[in-house]
């Protein structure tokens, strides 16, 4: 595919930063000016919420932040309430009806993050600390500005969730008080949806939207999530991939030998792993499970036009991350994106460095994802794998195998199959996207690259196929918020983005 | 190689359980007498001495196990004495002139454990606990035997060391109790050697045993340590391999990504980790790595005649191990044992399970062993490796590689090269040995086997080239004593053919 020459990241940088956006639009002006004036305590808010754990398993916390949003929505007058399901965190709803307003948008959030592993952040995860810049890039940390106090956009807020995803919602609550302050009304019906289990599998969202079908009745969803593109221009994206995944253990003995005496004889469950996972993946990156790319649907015009567009950041992103090489001999990530994918996330045998010990593992476990391209189908996809594995030569089991069980089989596999879901695109070129992009070309000066799928899974076939609803993903953070990982964080001139375009949105002509 | 079809199993057990020793020897009757009278106290005191934690490391109570040891020397009237080396566990040195004997005889313990990872221990390693029988047989916990109580010798006992190699402690005082207690001298003069970082490498033994070379000018080292055969016969052993090891890290970027975002695209780790493995070895368990087998020195005549005796209880094996199949096409262990070998004993590549993440991990490591066989030079096998990894495409780095490495080379690992030390062995057809394998059939009324090299590693090349004499292993502890690895256990049927072994080696004729 045809990709343009883009100026280099440092000068993307400073047109975002020093370009003050011009004043096309009713209410961007009122957002800014709004955000401008009152940003050190629109960031002690946030700090606020972000103080509060949010990993969904959490169920005290996970409430907490619930009803912690719910009051944010309500004292904005907004008609806010928790939809409760049995172990399941909460969903907060918000509802708001303009006296003449004839469109009625969506627009969903998720307040839960991923679990963290604490020993591997800079600052505990949930207690939100502001750096002058990225921690790698010798950021220090910092007080909250008092108000008053002149914030750069460059300052960074590090927090569990900080980036993915409670970023649109201090974007919302100060585009809200914006308008109510300058006397303003959204143009749009609004319907508010703020999930607290996405990272968690979204196990019980469907059950939530079919339960409360006619609550949810807009016109379009605008899915407020993932990081803007990688070159730090705004982007709207109109599709992710689906998800799926499996965990793979093989096994040798029965229990730990010694390496000497055994060594060389037994046969070692992580060199069987080793074997078993180069033989789904090729050094060039392409997988070798038959099949695997069959089922993918073709990209169609408009998303082929908007993907010319896209700026060429793969250098700079492979420089930024260290990477001589990417798969497919430096393929465009863009493109890498539209076929479905399969990552090991984790593999565990044993022990390495100094817990290693003379032994030959018992068992080794692959833990693999498999994001999914428009067509395919998450069972199916599984299938696929699982008749690779048995083409290895493998037995599938699906709990540890008995004693008869491995004497019986050579070579055993455990395959825990995870639920999953398939993809889910909105045409670029339909009409009620249109006043949405312009909205974000309103709300920043630079280029919005359109993009036909995103790289990350959300379960948006739910809002396109269940509750048969177009979407629009309107991401916030930055490309580098460290999203899953320690140290995640939002970029504060983020944070301004977002506040100017939920400005913009709440004011559709 | 010619194998011999052995009786099953249990046949053998039940002959080494209820066949009394015939009377050959002098004192064998007096060490099987004293142990039968005092059998509780044995196991009391032996238990006082798997109750000090013994792991090299942990310097305050190494120092209580050498202690303890030299005391026990000296109240039976053996020079006793601790040599010393800055930052490394002492040698129990003893010391016994006996007038009129034309031989001294070196025997070789280790105190010393390996670590231990308490979560996975039934009981916590140092609380010596006894059992009925092994405890994935189903066996009981029960109280040590009172005075005068009668002991089952399938009965266990469990605790760090108990097996590997603290067993032939109680042995040796035992016996020594039993000749002092009959008024009978030991027929040849003894010089003991007890060490304490054997499952640490052995970094300093090398110094001790220079140092000390005109304490230690014995006929032959007794190298007590190791399990009995797998069919529960005693063993002698001739020679032992060698042992070194790498550990090998791939990288992927440098930091984590989300594996939505960026998988299919960038490169994952793990995967590579996998493809670099799995060049090393292939399914059948033949080394890949060019030359790797090419240094192995041939067995000699002896040795052939020995291994020709060795019972054939691979297919027992493989039962109890739950192993359909084991590699070379079920080639028989021995033979195994005959080649270097290399094994994965650890894995890791960011989380599995529960704990993992939707990342694509930023490294993936694996530990290796090799355990070398005679003629193999440690130094020369590391080298082989890395030339077959740098063959695969991999820059070699020994820290982590900086930015400027990681965009220069597409594929980089960081290899730590551990220390190692090459493979020892006597001829079986030496005159010196032939009095102790005589000793070891008085002792069993089973048949002794007689094995070339055992698979396990010790540096016996210090006593074989650098104190130039003759080593015969003589194990004690059953096969199935989970050395190295969780619920490490002596049978206590072992503890007493160790004490009977032990009086005939204290009065050979």
């Amino acid at each position: 595919m045809k990709r343009y020459l883009s100026p280099s990241i440092s000068t993307l940088v400073a047109i975002t930063i020093l370009c003050a956006a011009p004043a096309w639009g009713a209410s961007a002006p009122v957002a800014r000016a709004y955000r401008e004036a009152h940003g050190p305590r629109i960031l002690r808010e946030y700090a606020e919420l972000l103080s509060i754990p949010n990993v969904a398993s959490d169920t005290v916390n996970i409430r907490r932040n619930a009803e912690f949003l719910r009051d944010q929505l309500s004292r904005r007058g907004i008609s806010a309430e928790l939809w409760e399901l049995p172990d399941a965190p909460p969903i907060v709803y918000g509802a708001l009806d303009v006296p003449g307003a004839e469109r009625t948008l969506g627009i969903y959030v998720h307040y839960d993050g991923q679990p963290v592993d604490t020993s591997q952040w800079t600052n505990p995860p949930w207690s939100p600390t502001l750096y002058t810049a990225a921690i790698e890039s010798g950021g220090m940390a910092r007080e909250l500005p008092a108000d008053g106090e002149p914030i750069d956009p460059e300052w960074r807020i590090y927090a569990r969730g900080s980036g993915d995803d409670k970023a649109p919602l201090p974007a919302l609550f100060t585009a809200l008080d914006a308008l109510a302050e300058a006397g303003i009304e959204p143009t749009s019906n609004l319907r508010l949806l703020f999930e607290g289990e996405e990272e968690a599998g979204s196990d019980h969202l469907q059950e939530y939207l079919e339960s409360h079908r006619d609550q949810l009745d807009v016109d379009l969803w605008l899915i407020c999530d993932g990081p803007v593109h990688q070159s730090r221009r705004p982007q709207l994206v109109f599709g992710v991939r689906g998800y799926t995944g499996i965990e793979i253990t093989v096994y040798g003995a029965g229990r730990y030998l010694h390496s000497g005496h055994y060594g060389n004889w037994a046969p070692n469950p992580a060199m069987r792993l080793a074997r078993l996972l180069a033989s789904m993946k090729d050094a060039s990156g392409e997988v070798l499970v038959e099949g695997f790319y069959d089922s993918t649907a073709p990209v169609g015009v408009d998303e082929l036009e908007a993907m010319a567009t896209l700026p060429d950041y793969d250098g700079e992103l492979r420089r930024e991350l260290g990477l001589a090489e990417t798969e497919a001999a430096n393929a465009a990530l863009a493109e890498r994106l539209l076929i479905p994918s399969l990552n090991v996330h984790g593999m565990a045998s044993a022990a390495v460095g100094e817990a290693a010990r003379n032994i030959i593992p018992t068992e080794a476990t692959a833990s693999i994802d498999i994001r999914l391209a428009k067509g395919n189908d998450p069972a199916e996809m599984l299938d696929l794998v699982e008749a690779h594995v048995r083409e290895q030569g493998y037995h599938i089991v699906r709990e540890a195998p008995d004693r008869a069980t491995r004497l019986e089989h050579p070579l055993i596999t455990r395959i825990v199959r995870r639920t999953g879901y398939p993809a889910a695109r909105t045409a670029v070129g339909m009409p009620i996207v249109q006043p949405i992009v312009e909205a974000a070309r309103r709300a920043s000066p630079d280029p919005v690259v359109l993009v036909p799928t995103m790289g990350g899974s959300l379960p948006l076939y739910l809002f396109t196929e269940v509750l048969d609803r177009p979407i629009v993903i309107v991401p916030i953070a930055n490309h580098d918020d460290n999203q899953h990982a320690p140290d995640e964080n939002l970029r504060i001139a983020n944070l301004w983005y977002g506040i100017d375009l939920m400005g913009e949105l709440l004011t559709l002509p």
